[in-house]
């Protein structure tokens, strides 16, 4: 993908088409996403399309590579820190993609109103992506055993990562 | 409370009625549960007798004076690991019920297969409750910075934490 230039973009619902073998083949393989392996074109439409706040797709020359979505971490008083889940087709790997999405995600977050981001559930043997939230500027909030069935390694660990956006404590 | 038999026993539809006046003072009141403090009842409904696993209720002389609900945390290859919500009547609390309803969840928990419970946003200000759940054998696992807003001290941090319910390790 070096050089390629690439535009992040939302999803509309006509994208879902070219969305869902890019989940399909990330959530098939089980191994970084808690979804079951076998979710359904349906069911992940309204996991990936329909609950989040937001969705946004990434094309390189007129095709989509990448996705993003943008939701609430949780309701109510927890509705201020948001969530994120990346995916990117596995031809796209190695060019930077993910880091992209997830600057844009921090942008897109904070003009939401969004003060932190939170990844629930970042399975311990995904090493490449631990790296990329660290660099992005994500602490280990804490280390959860064995929270994720690996489909090869058995259970494992998995990791809570955070980042604050917005520095305007109440407390300070 | 003390020395007044209760009796724990499964939810039925019926018991809504007695159990969304418990949910409703604590979720107005905004300052433990991330769910919107003005959550209508068909929601309350939705969120404490549908989407749950299993929900129980505390009885005490025939009147309901407490509930909890367990779930599985995450999909696929998270759902190992449960998450339950605990809720006492104000006029009840202080006589063990929550330590009696945390246990007997626990032990529902391993009886359906969960291998963990989680805890993902124990509001840092809520004393009582991480006191409990480090009595009932939870660690804490992490600190998320200012994520509770809380509605008198503004934005507080939050705790997420573990037990671990079945040690059958694969990596041991």
């Amino acid at each position: 993908m070096q050089g390629e230039e690439v535009i992040i973009r939302k999803a509309v619902q006509g994208d879902f088409g070219a969305i869902y073998p890019i989940f399909e083949e990330i959530v098939r393989a089980g191994e970084t996403y808690p979804y079951a392996r076998d979710t359904s074109y349906e069911e992940a439409y309204r996991i990936w399309m329909e609950i989040p706040h937001e969705t946004f797709v990434v094309e390189a020359s007129g095709k989509i590579i990448a996705t993003y979505y943008l939701k609430p971490n949780q309701s109510g008083q927890g509705a201020h820190v948001c969530n994120c889940g990346y995916m990117v087709a596995s031809h796209a790997r190695g060019g930077g993609i993910a880091a992209k999405m997830c600057l844009h995600s921090q942008e897109r977050a904070i003009a939401l109103g969004y003060r932190a981001m939170q990844f629930n559930l970042v399975v311990s043997t995904n090493t490449t992506a631990i790296a990329l939230w660290k660099r992005m500027g994500f602490e280990t909030i804490g280390r959860l055993p064995e929270a994720f069935a690996h489909p090869i390694l058995g259970y494992v660990d998995a990791l809570v990562m955070y980042k604050v956006l917005i520095t305007c404590s109440t407390r300070s």
